[in-house]
């Protein structure tokens, strides 16, 4: 049995792995740990765990619990992970971090988009991108995993077979998303309030999402020319889901069928993405609480543009699900195990 | 592996159904029927299960279906089960009905709350009402499983042990209970378009509602006298999860330890009931996508009542799960297997 | 014009008392108070008064204010009011309360409900209850009126003419009731947290609501008799709307009509309470951001029991609209001004 | 007293319309036609207004109203106000129309995007389209009104200071709009059903939606080129609301002052539109059941774009308060009559 460990755990991304964990063939968590929380057991903090009251939340000590378990999955405020994490830890345990510090490759971004100073330049090499869809040979032979961002996830995985193959233009992508409020955390805030979030959408960090440099380095990466893409979050009332809106100018010539191809190409082996067919959107009521991200697509041939949709939960491919995903593939585990789960709906 | 027909599984609770046996380690959907989707895949009508195109709607003809299946699941509207069972269907199979013609002995009050004649009056001591916590050895023995109302299995185990041991008065006992607009199913009406049911609660079927026989008949059944109750739901905006909120006169003066031991008494060794500590009242969203009933009480001494609250999933204990359930009886399976869900949250 | 002060202006019934006043015909908004936005325009707070900017939130100085202002509403935590309200301020004001030290006649009572010491017991027989279609004469002499909770207001309209004219048992009365999460206010709490209050139903403060002795008193006054009811209020997710489905006992034989008329006979002359004809229910979006309180009811036989359901809006008839409507009568002023307002639906 | 006549009075637009007119101080509903519900009292279909009982929903005869009343709103499907209104129609009355047909001047385009015939072409010129901050003479000199689209004004009124005075390129430009349900009408439809609409987000109509050439109509006018425009909109789980989010080319260098200036000009006596502050995104709650349309914007000088956001209630300034706009401007009365509505919040 695989153990193991969470610092932080008391977030929906951290109750969300608890959750997936509990019945995952071949791992158990043994440590978690909470500032707020500390000698509550977990089912006292996430009533849905009543059963589970030996989980007793503990104060954070990484370099502790890296000794004793097997992967330690991180969910703390950016900046604090790449302190935390260390050669000596990295030797202990494996890492999946759920925030952001090990994500953009190109450090000074990461230091410009969150203005903190990244304390572990020197561990930038060694960790991979947890994206298996595309990075999935890297994953498996990485320590440290950086967890993608929910909306990343999203955005990605929608745009990746087409810029990759040159399909659309690098320059014009705009993409609007629209995520539950969960994204944006258990923290509590004026904006996040129940009578402030229900019934309301609203644009959010307009411009500056810290999500718009990480979708932007990997499609660099397929295409291998600068993305400078617009970037537009939403927030809109409800618990889960992320809906991606990607809009780009098509570079070729094709019918609905050569993209569809196309996707299927990158795309046709791979569990956890589900294509959805001509003139059927993906929405996200279809994939709650599981591990799938639905993606379709219309061309419009009015304007030359492909209009490119991803439906995930954020919770689940946007968080944990993709975690434990990460975790199968780092172990040589099934890489569905204790992810086998159909969306619940409604829901 | 058990071969599983469903009839009229297009509904949400026949939806949950094929969610629950999509795991499930012993059983297999082999025939589901519908009325309007005849030829179609269950994947273009639920596309959370995108990846089973391989079920494909046939029409409903419940004789051949029986012979081909171990188990059936119905759900019909009341009044056409007890038409299309028979002694012959039930020598070539077992059936767990998710309607209500099986649930009442008294069948003359079956036909008068109903409106309907009951044509199956031969069958009804053959039956075997689908509650294991209380029923669990009928169960067993039973090909025909009447599979309790949602409103009902909340309201029955919230108030079984007390009624049971003497605890509370069998008269005046006033039930209120909130469901999510799930429990009204996903036939189209104007009460349940979205603009109607949001924002909105309201109480229904006052004085009328078909569950209320339900409960009274269990009820009266472990005290041994003639249960008459009141019971009003509500709808209230969201997809799932039922409330119930009984209040009852104490028949003894007991304090909250009593009263915990005589639950316990009844429920300590049932893994699907949860009863929550002292203070703490059970909420709908720590069961969502559950098979768990979370029940909990007040004990009020100024007006000399008790208060008891319960909650569960509709669509789970209080429909699609707990038929799985009483078919793991059925089969001499473990009873949580295909049940071993934590509940989601936030849903 | 009337000019108008509000202690405590940024929750959601000052803000809501705030909407009203903008158009009402005689009353302005002189001066409107803060603890957190001081020094703030109001429009700052409230975006969706966006065009109002010349209100600035000021520092509470009660004393000051009422010399200034004709009359002041306060929106103070329980304990403060009693102690700032003084006869020389009723001497330069008229106050009406939006909280709960002057509504209790029973000091003690209030004492030990609300756990503070009452600071001015001197001024009780000063206060009047501002529930207008009960006490109009009353609140017309005074110039301390108590606005009423927003669940009794609810309670005492479903129930006030039963209960005087004898047609119901003053015993065994239980009252199940259903608020929108914006009855709980605008302070941050985990329990109001969008993804915490979504999707679910919980009781809340069961058999402890302080709103249950103020509805046993006035419903006692009706009667002559000690009232000791049952009162447990649920939270629903909406943002606004109250819901009271009381339950009782009936004293005589009644038929339909004959309650109704009793009801008319109260209110029938009441433009802000709407009687709901036979069969049809009140629901909570039939109310929203108006003044009206729909009564409707159900005889049920089977029981001997009566269900009364009220529905109001609790930041209108619940909080700010009723402290209009008493307003109004304080001045002399048509009681309807400032509250023509139809409701909002879908809303 | 202005006799107002509505032909389909029974959608949420129509229901809108009533309560805007319920406390006009210049007009009345003097006649209001439905299919569905003919000779019932309006009370009945809309029980917020459970006061308004002498409105008795009739038979729809337009010639027949027309000649009764001074100004008659038409709610009906497209193709058929092209039908029913005519010369004599418009000798008798003045026609306000929901619907599309008299919006588009280029009819061609109209039969093409709706795919119906138009049977009015010689009407067209008479036509004015009934956007009053834009066209406030044309309409005030017409007497056939054609009230624009819900996601049009948000659309067009986000966009028309920037395209008309040149400071964004007429190409590349992406509209994405979320819209809240009641946007989709009142009448059954699976999607609309509550499980199905809450709780998910999705795109729809991708590419194909009839807002988009009356959009491109406009702007193109107002720059003097053919704007062809991607817009994709999408529903959200909430009653009311529309937030458009546009994404245009900077075809200038300007800084927000410059651009905030460029919107003054506009709109700067506008009372129905509100400019949001730097930082400031509009969001759909601070304009709930009030005529208001608040915009704002975001320079993203990393991609050379701007970003436009603009919130309206849709059955208000987006139908129903929008008509009510154009009826005062009509009748030579101040634009603002019946329209000084706070908006509702939280609501």
């Amino acid at each position: 049995m695989i153990k193991v460990g969470i610092i932080g755990a008391t977030g929906y991304g951290g109750a969300e792995l608890v959750r997936l964990l509990a019945f995952h063939p071949a791992a158990k968590v043994f440590a978690a740990t909470s500032r707020s929380y500390i000698g509550k057991s977990y089912s006292e903090v996430f009533e849905n765990f009543r059963h589970e009251e030996e989980l007793v939340l503990q104060e954070e000590n990484l370099a502790l619990i890296a000794k004793k378990c097997d992967v330690v999955f991180l969910a703390l405020p950016h900046g604090i992970a790449s302190k935390k994490v260390t050669k000596e830890v990295l030797q202990d345990t494996r890492i999946i971090d759920f925030g952001a510090d090990f994500r953009l490759k190109d450090v000074d971004s990461y230091e410009q988009w969150y203005g903190v100073t990244h304390h572990s330049r020197n561990l930038m090499d060694r960790a991979a991108y947890g994206l298996a869809e595309i990075y999935r040979e890297d994953i498996k032979k990485s320590r440290l995993i950086a967890n993608p961002g929910c909306y990343t996830t999203a955005s990605i995985l929608a745009l990746y077979p087409l810029i990759k193959e040159g399909a659309i233009h690098h320059e014009d992508i705009v993409i609007n998303a629209a995520s539950g409020v969960s994204g944006a955390g258990r923290g509590l805030d004026l904006g996040l309030h129940y009578d402030e979030a229900n019934e309301n959408v609203k644009a959010y960090k307009v411009g500056t999402h810290r999500h718009t440099p990480e979708i932007e380095e990997h499609l660099s990466k397929a295409c291998g020319k600068d993305v400078v893409l617009s970037f537009t979050p939403h927030m809109v009332p409800m618990n889960r889901g992320i809906l991606v809106t990607a809009n780009a100018k098509l570079a070729i010539k094709a019918a609905h069928e050569d993209i569809f191809a196309l996707y299927e190409k990158y795309y046709g082996s791979e569990y956890f993405i589900r294509l959805t067919k001509k003139g059927i959107s993906p929405e996200t009521k279809w994939v709650k609480a599981s591990n799938f991200c639905d993606i379709g697509f219309h061309i419009d041939e009015r304007t030359g543009r492909i209009i490119v949709m991803s439906a995930l939960d954020n919770l689940v491919k946007g968080a944990a699900g993709q975690a434990v995903q990460n975790m199968n593939l780092l172990f040589g585990l099934e890489e569905r195990a204790g992810l086998d789960l159909a969306p619940v709906f409604p829901a």
